[in-house]
């Protein structure tokens, strides 16, 4: 009997953001580690715009938010862009849903900065 | 020779946010746990608007991206909070340093949904 072939733990090859983090999609890369990968937005909204992904696939936050390693190393990676950009002040998003504008089903952190990056709804 | 009265850890008796998590000044708690605690903000920017915080203090995202334990609390926090809310979609939010809007200096995930909550920016 043949063994199935093992599918990628946590690799959907649907999933633009598993590519990237695979290196099947070029990226400009800020930041990379081995379990987090940062990279600027193609379609930038803010002077400085890099998203976070952990390597692995996570849905969205809620799926994130189960997993204590890949958590905390989005954070450290959040904290690793900042640094590495010396950026003084940023805001740091999480879409859920669609309805909330996720558009990539693959959990990241927006790391913004720069003109116009306050956040719209304030504190 | 009497010891000096050890300062609470993680505690700074001026941070509201610490005086929350210690039951020093109430709140609207929705979700509480070892680790974190998640309550209404005071003045709501959506229909739905929480704050997650870690206990113990921490200024910002920077910071808690330091500290693995607490930085998966938060993010487990931020998932307990969209379940035990039923929220079909939400964003998640911090900012980091006055420019960017944070105006408590203890780390807080800023959890919104409903009408309106749309990221300005997008994506």
């Amino acid at each position: 009997m043949t063994q199935p072939v093992p599918s990628r733990p946590h690799f959907d090859p649907d999933c633009p953001f598993c590519r990237i983090a695979a290196g099947e999609i070029p990226a400009d890369v800020v930041y990379s580690d081995e379990q987090v990968l940062a990279f600027r937005d193609i379609a930038p909204k803010a002077p400085v715009h890099v998203l976070v992904i952990p390597r692995p696939h996570f849905a969205d936050v809620r799926e994130l938010g189960a997993d204590p390693e890949s958590a905390a190393a989005v954070l450290a990676g959040v904290r690793a862009v900042a640094e590495a950009l010396a950026l003084p002040y940023f805001t740091t998003v999480f879409n859920t849903g669609a309805a909330s504008g996720q558009t990539v089903l693959h959990a990241h952190a927006h790391v913004l900065s720069g003109n116009g990056v306050m956040w719209a709804h304030g504190q």
